[in-house]
Formats: structure tokens, C-alpha cells, sequence
């Protein structure tokens, strides 16, 4: 009986964690709560199947390149393809924040049908856009693998070097994938971070 | 060997109920069943992000409104909102039942921006619909507060006062929110209950 | 502690299994991979609620076909209602495989309203389609009955006599429901496999 609390507790954690968008973080790069893709290198036109309408003008975002920006519930295809074994993305976020982590996930192994076009060697940086101010100081948030043979959903935290300093744009560079020449796919961003309370936001713009 | 076991078969249970809806419970409130929210108090206008058109005859139901009839799967902003600290909603239940119990669901707080949105206190009540009969006996389902440190999902049984009463309306009144002077989110709401089986039913009228 | 530790592992894996698509088996007949329901049963058409629009040529394909080629999510209502007790569907698959299992799913027994519309007694059978090729070996996959006490995604193994028989189009014919006189509902259909490797494709070839 006593092992059953204890188990029956764990279980109960572990779910709610999982229903909580899979990882219980919050995430402020979420279509629906208003982060958007903004730019984004050539979009990969699917042929068959699943069509992807080719965009000709270059500097347009694709009509889907906020599917990297919702869940995927488990189902490969619910990414947005880029042209070729690399490429970036750049995203508004929900709203400025102090980053923290980035979770970069890819369809789960064993409902794949091949994950060469996963993304490998990523680099994310990040900015605060502001309208009036046409430099901004970029941050290197963090540099990272990812590994095909670990959990689909990876997190990374972002650098010390950032400090609580605030961005409300991220670009995520993608220099390598894990073996497709055609396209990378992209499942789900996500970035985690801290609000900065409004204290210590009048103290760092005073 | 026998912890495995025993630690298995309480993992399968409830991740089949997690899956299940996240319940195991029948809904006669939802969406892709047949019900619908038939009127409701001013929905509030979403600026930027999510966009959420202004319906400018107030006698209209908002194109949204449903979206607190479906699963919102752990995202925040999967949400009805309605303007101001308080409203109400009038739902068309799937089919008449004798309710039992009613979930009021809110975006759990791991990943949740802000939940000052969040209903608190809240009634329930319901009455059975007939066209050619105008009065209608209107029973009071439930009265409660949502609590943010509980589940977030959270079942309330219906008074033993209504009895075998039917109803295939009901209307949720949300006194007051937890904050938000601006707008009160409603993510889902459920009705649970049993249909009167046939035999009951005749009797019931004859 | 080591107690929490097995519990922890069990858990784990049973949520990540969850998370892949319920199974954490790949699916061939998945309409966001590129599947598509090609022919079927005259449909039902539903009156209130969910509205399914009646396709006035039986040639066609419903609109709503393909519902049975998408997760259901522990909803009620996502499937593709045929009309009558009994009717078949063909499926064209993401790509040629040797068929190894064929999964059918209804709705959870705990969230259902009425599981009369479930399917009972089937049947399903592939083949390769060719375009040059008028004639078709057509393979017997499996037969079965939907049990409505078992969980409710049942998954039953392809006959040894298919062998390593490759297939891009399959049949399922269902004989009879589990009482429901006017519809047969299918929430999801998925065929297990693999995909043949170049090397063996080519000793198959020539
Ligand atoms: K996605
Ligand atoms: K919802
Ligand atoms: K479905």
C-alpha cells in the first residue's frame, strides 16, 4: 500500500508535467500566446502529400513557419521544413524577457521515419528590438548539439554571459542536420525565461 | 519484480485516464459533440497576438466563444475571454441529462504567463429548454471558488437538491476573476452526467 | 528511494510511449505524412452538432475522410462516421512498406457517449499499386474483432503469409459494428511497417 502512494504520487507528478505542454516551463516563443516568426532562410517546398505552397519573394515569411512554434502532440510532419542541411530562423517573442533556457525538440524516434533532417550543430542569439533604436546589443544566448540518441526534446540553458540582460527577438542558426541534403526540419522552438518584474524594470531603465 | 508490476499497472491506469481526455469523464459540454455557447457576456477584443474580432451586435455569439467547449492540451491562450472581471455564459449541452458534476479548467500554472485572468468565484445553474414551453424550472447546479493552488482542472459535484432534474442548457456566472481588471479567461468548461435511459424517460413523462 | 527510483523509470517510459503518438509505433497511414483515404462507403451524414456535408456524388471522397488518418486526442466525434452497420475504406499509404501490424482505435470507453457505431468484425487487405501495372497481388493482412472491453487502440499483427509482400494501398472492410444501425464510426486506422532498404528493394527489382 505504501508502495502504491509513492508510486501513484510519482505518476501523478510526472503526468501533470506532461500535460503541462510536456515539460511544465514556459514558453514565450508560443504562436498562440502572440511570438511569431519574423525571417526565415529559403522554406522547403514538400512535393507530395503534405504541400507546402512555395513562397516566391524571398523577404516574405511562409504561411506556415509558425507550425515551429506550437506542438506537435507526437506526430511527425508538424514542422516547418527549411531549403537544404541548414539555415535560421528569426522569432518575435510573446514579449521581452530575461532568457533563461532554450528547448529545441524534434519528432520522437520511434514514430519517425527518418530523422536525418534533424537539425545537429544550432546556435541561438537574441536582441532586444526596440522602434526607435537602430543598434541593439546582440547576446549569445547558447551553442548547441542535438543528439539524436537522447530525449526529443532538449533543453539548454543560455549563457552566464547574458546575465538579466532582456530580448524580445531570437535567431536560431542551424549550421549543420543529421544527414539530409534537402531539407531541415524544425518541430518546436521554445524559449524559457523570467519576466523582469516592473521594479527592477523602472531601476534598468532609469 | 513485483514493485514493477504493481508501479506498471498504476502508470498504465492513469496515463489511460490522462489520455482519456484527461478526466475519464463523459462530456455533455463539448464542442465536437454537438454543444455550443448560445450567449455570453462581452468578449474581450485581443489587440496584438491572437486576434480575436470585435463583435460589434453584442446579441451575436462571438466565432470564438466554442474554444472553451474543446481540450486546450496544456496551451496557454486556448481560452474564451471574456471583458472585464466578471460575465457569464449560456451553453446548449450535446443532448439532455441529469447532471452530476462540472469542471471549470484554467491553464496549469507551470506554464502559464499570468493567471490573474483565471475565474474565482463561480455558479452554475441549468433548466431544460423546450420550445413550446416558456417557463422553464431553472435549477442551481453548483456553487464554487477555482482555487489556483489546486489541480488545474477542477470537478465540483452538482447539489443533491436538483435530484433526477434535467437540463440541456446551462449558464456559468463568474462573480469575479483573480486580478485581471481587463479580461476573465475561461479555457473549458465541462458538464458530466447520465442520460435518462428510455424506460426512465417514460416514466418521467408519463 | 530505490522504490522511487523503479516507479521514476517506469513512468518515464511509459509517458514518452504516450507522448509518441500513444503507441510510440510508426504509422504509415498518418494524412499529415502524406496518406490519404482514396475511396470508401457512402458516409453519414450527421444532422446537428458536428456537420458533415453530404457529398451527393458516391465517387468522391468525403471531405472529412481523412479524420480517420489523424490522432483523436480522447475526443468523441473525431472520426469518419461510414454510413449503416458495416462499409470499407481504402487508404493509400505515405509510401511502400511490408505491412507487420494494423491498429484500430475508437474512442475510450470512459469519455464515450453510446460505443454502438464502433466497428466489430473486420477485415483489411493491401496491395501495390502500380501505375503500368493493371494487375495486382492482392494480400489478406488480417482479420479481427474489435473488442470493446480491451483498450481502446488494438493493434493485431499482419499474417505470416504476406511475408515480406510489399503493399502502398490498403482495404478495410468492416462486416459489422458493435449495434448501431444507422453508422459505423472510425476514429483511426494505422498501418505498421517497414520500409524496404535500398538494398533489398533492388534484389526484390530485378
Ligand atoms: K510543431
Ligand atoms: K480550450
Ligand atoms: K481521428
Amino acid at each position: 500500500d505504501e508502495i502504491r502512494a509513492v508510486a501513484r504520487g510519482i505518476v501523478e507528478k510526472e503526468i501533470e508535467k506532461h500535460a503541462a505542454d510536456g515539460l511544465g516551463m514556459v514558453d514565450y516563443a508560443l504562436s498562440s500566446a502572440g511570438a511569431t516568426v519574423v525571417k526565415h532562410s529559403e522554406a522547403y517546398r514538400v512535393g507530395k502529400g503534405k504541400v507546402w505552397f512555395y513562397t516566391a519573394n524571398r523577404n516574405e515569411v511562409h504561411h506556415e513557419a509558425n507550425m515551429m512554434l506550437r506542438p506537435s502532440f507526437g506526430e511527425p510532419g508538424q514542422c516547418f521544413p527549411l531549403k537544404g542541411n541548414n539555415g535560421f530562423v528569426e522569432i518575435k517573442l510573446r514579449t521581452a524577457v530575461i532568457p533563461e533556457a532554450i528547448t529545441l525538440e524534434h519528432v520522437a524516434k520511434s514514430v519517425a521515419y527518418d530523422r536525418s533532417s534533424a537539425p545537429k550543430e544550432c546556435r541561438v542569439s537574441g536582441w532586444l528590438e526596440k522602434r526607435d533604436t537602430p543598434e541593439q546589443q546582440m547576446f549569445l544566448l547558447t551553442e548547441f548539439t542535438y543528439d539524436l540518441e537522447k530525449s526529443n526534446a532538449q533543453t539548454f540553458s543560455v549563457l552566464d554571459s547574458v546575465g538579466s540582460g532582456m530580448v524580445n527577438t531570437i535567431r536560431l542558426d542551424v549550421a549543420s542536420n543529421h544527414g539530409s541534403a534537402s531539407y531541415t526540419c524544425i518541430y518546436r522552438l521554445r524559449v524559457h525565461g523570467r519576466e523582469p518584474d516592473s521594479v527592477s524594470l523602472s531601476a534598468t531603465q532609469s
